[in-house]
């Protein structure tokens, strides 16, 4: 059987599971709870936490209710930013503050990180170490959301603080998503701390391809607005650089773009070629994959199904 | 040394020790969590952790980390339910919200429910009962809300679902607070079930107090207000039977509030009063007081400090 089709009978499975989740409580939390769950996420998280079970030696079943936790938590913080950002839509479908409200939408958020913890606590192979891991993970997507809206008002960003909010903010997450699939079949700590970096790489060199693809992607259907977040300066992994090294010139294109955003567009993309900087980026994104794929070679388990998730940052978008 | 100066040195470790818990993290967290945190809450709910710890034969420090949790749960509802009521003041000072903003309100709850997680794992007898309990609590407090919020909508609300609706947001957490001074200092699991059963009725007494207060207080100053509470429908236990028994009365009275307040308020208590409602109510709290004090007597610890709860409830608003 092919990757493609193992990867989409897994989510199926999670897909299932997670309509299982919530089904009895108040309407008003059932009904939108129920709505993200069954919303068409690609379901990357849990999959990497199945995967990294089963690299280790270990079971689906064994992981899955963490690769569920993960993926809750996961949706949890996308209800809640999807608010703060003022977002309408997501997956295609509108986002539950703009389809219910924004008090239903804080109340199914925070039930969510209820029924994530308490998902976590069935893991067949429970330990505290899962516990301890999963609330460092809500800690750490909080703050680095915090760091990312702070962000908005500032003007002197640098790199370092970049990449330690993307860290946080996805890196995390994905760091998680591998450490609770280790942890829950009983892999060493040694062990967990290298996966765990493994899905912290991953995730960065994910943020940064995001990054790229939004101002390279022709389509540009990734779901946000490219032409709200170039022309409000939205700080990115490419943006922070061209601020510090070709400021007038990125100010001209913007000026540029705030009068006929194709043009403008087009100005930002030459200036980051001709700079370096989108080179620059390419570089970074695959010397921070070949650095995951290191500590995976380090490990003494099959790395198979993992090196899929490698493969799925560099192919995309081409 | 007297209960009420026990109390406030009770309550003074207890504020110093939450000033403690967040001070490393981004500014737009620690600013907003610090802020909740040196409010000027009663900490009714940890105090009577550590009564029931000390009840069991425990110590204070050992149940400290329990207690700490719960009040900052409570915080942590109080400020996402400030947004969802839209209310701009708590404790006389304006709320996260509005202070800051929706953004900063919603971020800062999530992150204070990490640091309330982090905090139960910190008691020296840890076990993952409490978590446990912990995470039920987390469930209850966000569906009471759902409900408390759906009820807005309704009109056929009954009494039994309001008392249901008390139980899951104010009732719950009462008893957890009871709760986990019971387990973080080794109680068994017969002896927990009890202490949470009355620590849930004290809520539920506590709750209907509120209802009765904020009809038949003077002076009022119970930090909500009355008025739009009143004139928009709010459920209450004694307006909840008030539409049942006498609801064209009650139209009455309320229509009269919409033209003169001070006069359809007055209406309003006649009312309650002469169709006996008023009496039920004291009838209600009096009742399941003695109902929670008489599990209290059914278990082998010293009730000495846990009684005063039962009497500040008894006393308050006389």
């Amino acid at each position: 059987m092919g990757f493609d089709q193992l990867i989409s009978e897994y989510r199926d499975e999670i897909n299932a599971q997670l309509l299982t989740v919530y089904n009895i409580g108040p309407e008003s939390l059932v009904e939108p709870i129920n709505y993200v769950l069954s919303g068409k996420g690609k379901r990357v998280r849990p999959i990497l936490t199945l995967f990294t079970a089963e690299s280790f030696g270990g079971t689906k079943s064994e992981s899955m209710p963490a690769a569920l936790a993960v993926e809750i938590l996961h949706n949890f913080t996308l209800v809640h930013d999807d608010i703060m950002d003022e977002d309408n839509i997501r997956h295609g479908k509108p986002t539950v503050h703009h389809k219910w409200d924004v008090g239903t939408a804080i109340l199914s958020g925070d039930a969510m990180l209820s029924l994530a913890l308490k998902m976590i606590q069935k893991s067949p192979q429970f330990s505290e170490k899962l516990m301890t891991s999963f609330i460092d993970g809500l800690q750490a997507v909080c703050e680095g959301q915090a760091y990312d809206k702070e962000f908005e008002s500032r003007d002197n960003v640098t790199l370092d603080e970049y990449i330690h909010m993307i860290d946080l903010k996805t890196g995390y997450l994905i760091g998680l998503s591998a450490e609770l699939g280790a942890i829950s079949v009983g892999a060493n700590d040694d062990d967990v701390v290298k996966i765990r970096e493994y899905g912290r790489l991953i995730g960065r060199a994910f943020q940064i391809q995001d990054d790229l693809l939004e101002i390279y992607s022709n389509s540009n259907n990734m779901g946000k607005s490219l032409e709200s977040d170039l022309l409000l300066g939205k700080k990115t992994y490419l943006m922070i650089q061209a601020k510090e090294s070709v400021a007038s010139e990125l100010s001209n294109a913007l000026a540029l773009a705030q009068e006929n955003f194709p043009e403008g567009l087009k100005k930002v993309r030459t200036l980051l070629s001709d700079s370096g900087i989108h080179q620059e980026a390419q570089e970074k994104i695959k010397l921070t994959i070949k650095e995951a794929d290191l500590l995976l070679s380090e490990l003494n388990i099959d790395t198979n199904k993992l090196s899929f998730f490698s493969n799925l940052i560099t192919n995309r978008g081409n």
